[in-house]
């Protein structure tokens, strides 16, 4: 048997994505619920807060894809401004150059030779301008032969990491090491240097971060005197979604004759309730009156279940589990509560929580004399982004009216 | 922009299937990493185990599809001799139809009129036998009224649950209670009972179980008495993959002109090195001597992964994170080390240990004095199958010698 058998879309929700479901309306029990949904409204506000934040602070942006992996996601943000895109895996990037991505950031090491292949064929594909990551002679040396052997140049970052971190270079001098052993390749061209600031933690997290991206700083303008750069332009990119306002301010402060400076958030676009709220209520503090951007983020996303048991009294059993969200940082939230026949769904009361979750089922509590029953739908915000759209091939974007007006496709 | 775009395949790893990827070898870098792969031969070897255990014990199997979502390992299990199938929800229940199983039971309440459609449509196109769960009035009346408006029977089973536990009646009488109401529909048939032992824990957790299935087995029996499953026998169904030895012994040894007994393990199928693993040891424990079945099940899956950074000593950080395989009950274990131009894998000494995951990197400890390099691949067993199986599109089905012999899609 290899015929392809897949859910049943827009009719089930998770399923081979196409358009048909564009008018059906979630109230109306068109759509099979657990369902993923995106508020577009919601994402074009976060498209633009993020896009004006860059602009604003003159660094350019580009977008972490790896939280939705939705193509279609990645074109608006294009449209929204978008430098690049960024992007975790060589399959990852492929996605994005066929969606029309012309400008990659790999923020990874690209390693093992049918991932370089992968990236050769981009390249030759689509003319996709594409960077990754190094920290090893090793992975120097594999690259060098394979693009080499291709006929090919690649775009290499140096990344830079801090001690108990994760990958990068531990010092100056291993980078400037390496930069060595590119310039002994033609096929290999140093364009910039990258780090990740949000492995560094602790309650000194804000100051220690400051003070690693000014060495990352200095480090890259210092290279940059060396003429490691081909006289050219660096690269100098940092940020996940929680410190993108100190990575803003330090590399953005540098001198842009220079560098290009890039911040590479993504949970941004989706938001959450959760963990990223979090951060980026923080990120507010931070940056008090200096932001000149109006408005916040808003969390995009819901999973919308039905209540399929209420077995016992205050508790609901929903028909949404580990299978259908992340639980990784925290369990998604009820946020409305919508009996099928009446008109709009209502906010759900601060006391109901789901406080356990299975595979596929949730449990929630909730007052002995709340009025749920069998057949209510639930509307759940999460915590963590990323892995909840990884769990989705469709998400419905919906308008403020719960009505289908586009499913998008991702690509995990 | 509504084009369909997937990672790409084979080729990549995470995409649409196909089988171009056949006699493929992992150690040739053929394949790009991260990728799942199941080993064949263990995969037939659990096939057969778990059968033969079942048939042995005077069981039907009905193995829960939740677990792999894969409509060919759905075939493989039936060719082995499986009753029926079971499935957590209806997109579920449409995948399994359209790969041909005639069987299926869907261990969940049937809520929300598209999840009804799609019921009905596989009912309808397919002539598929279908059973779900029911454990309230409200639900049974919206099926019955559902069902009879379509022209079609719908076959019941009654959930029966624990206090403090999951779906499900709490007590004999809310059972009887909804046997009236599911005799008041034409389209409606009870055809049997349903349990979920899985949601009892603790220390006396095996005594409790017991208690709790020979209550089930007993109610069963009463209704069949009383005539409720109109003189057929009565589908007594329970079993998850840690207790399904309770269940087949209490269940399989009821009166079986009365009675059909079913277990619904699905962990099996693929099996792991982490809390599966525990739970049939505890399994083999109980079953002492007493087990006919030779030999026992292995974990059948592993994601390989490259070393793409060596930034300190003792430290390896690899291609492989939340967004590739499971991290709820255990993190991924380092089963094999392979470096690409050597002859085989070798296996991983037991002092390297996987101790931080995030989303699409592991951090890996190991001696500094460790003969590892980036370029490496490092084969890793999971825990918990269900969250590593909805990560992927793709399986690749390996023979002993790590080379593909077919692809295999999930339906998540």
């Amino acid at each position: 048997m290899n015929q392809k058998i897949t859910l049943p879309s827009v009719t089930a929700t998770k399923g081979a994505g196409d358009t048909a479901g564009k008018g059906l309306s979630l109230l109306h029990e068109s759509v099979s619920l657990p369902a993923a949904v995106v508020y577009r409204s919601r994402l074009d506000n976060n498209l633009s807060w993020m896009q004006s934040f860059a602009d604003s602070q003159g660094v350019k942006l580009a977008p972490h894809g790896k939280t939705t992996m939705t193509p279609r996601f990645f074109q608006l943000q294009r449209e929204a401004g978008a430098w690049a895109q960024t992007l975790a895996s060589a399959p990852q990037a492929v996605a994005a150059a066929e969606a029309g991505i012309g400008r990659i950031i790999m923020a990874n090491q690209l390693v093992g030779k049918r991932n370089m292949a992968l990236v050769s064929g981009l390249k030759a594909e689509w003319g996709t301008e594409f960077h990754c990551l190094v920290d090893s002679a090793e992975n120097i040396r594999a690259l060098g032969d394979y693009f080499a052997a291709a006929g090919q140049t690649l775009n290499l970052l140096i990344e830079i990491g801090v001690p108990g971190g994760r990958c990068g270079c531990r010092s100056d001098a291993e980078a400037e090491a390496l930069c060595a052993i590119i310039a002994e390749y033609d096929s290999l061209r140093l364009t910039g240097i990258e780090t990740y600031e949000g492995v560094i933690g602790g309650p000194e997290a804000p100051a220690k971060i400051r003070r690693h991206l000014e060495q990352v700083r200095d480090l890259t303008l210092k290279l940059h005197a060396q003429g490691r750069f081909g006289g050219q332009r660096a690269i100098l990119t940092g940020a996940g979604s929680a410190w993108y306002d100190l990575v803003a301010e330090v590399f953005g402060g540098a001198d842009q004759s220079k560098v290009i400076p890039v911040i590479r958030p993504g949970c941004y676009l989706i938001h959450d309730k959760g963990i990223y709220l979090e951060a980026q209520q923080q990120v507010r503090e931070r940056l008090g009156d200096s932001c000149a951007v109006q408005g916040d983020l808003q969390s995009s996303l819901e999973v919308w279940a039905y209540v399929q048991s209420m077995p016992e009294p205050g508790l609901a059993i929903l028909t949404l589990g580990k299978r259908d969200c992340a639980f990784d940082a925290g369990l998604p939230q009820p946020a409305l509560h919508f009996r099928p026949g009446s008109a709009r769904p209502v906010k759900a009361p601060a006391g109901w929580e789901v406080f356990h979750i299975m595979d596929q089922h949730s449990a929630m509590r909730l007052p002995e004399d709340a009025d749920v029953k069998v057949g209510d739908m639930i509307a759940l915000s999460t915590s963590h982004p990323c892995l909840t759209f990884d769990k989705w091939r469709e998400i419905h974007l919906i308008d403020d009216d719960y009505t289908i007006i586009e499913q998008v496709n991702t690509c995990f």
